[in-house]
């Protein structure tokens, strides 16, 4: 998995709404999983990074770091 | 304006990821505005209420009344 460190991302509803926008945009069908405590959010290896980015940053939240 | 009766929508990240979401997905630049306290999204007329509802629903929230 890559870990995507987001910021922004405050509540239940945000975390839905990220999961879903990947999952939309992401071709694949990829494994998304997000830790909201931490600010985070997995998804499997498969996906393109630049289209990620592009999904969680398009609904106005920061992507930090990916590791 | 349209009036979208939203629900789930918890924090302000959730408020711009749905007017985000709604400029997106909706043709001719609709005007969007959240408001929060009021679980409330008004959107100009001109703009398609299926495809807001789409925008909207496709985040994981529910669209409870339009008005």
């Amino acid at each position: 998995m890559t870990v995507y460190k987001v910021k922004g991302m405050t509540c239940a509803g945000c975390a839905r709404a990220i999961e879903r926008a990947i999952r939309k945009q992401v071709t694949g069908n990829p494994a998304v999983e997000v830790d909201l405590e931490k600010g985070e959010v997995q998804v499997g290896n498969d996906a393109d990074p630049q289209i990620v980015n592009f999904a969680i940053e398009g609904l106005g939240y920061q992507v930090e770091a990916v590791r």
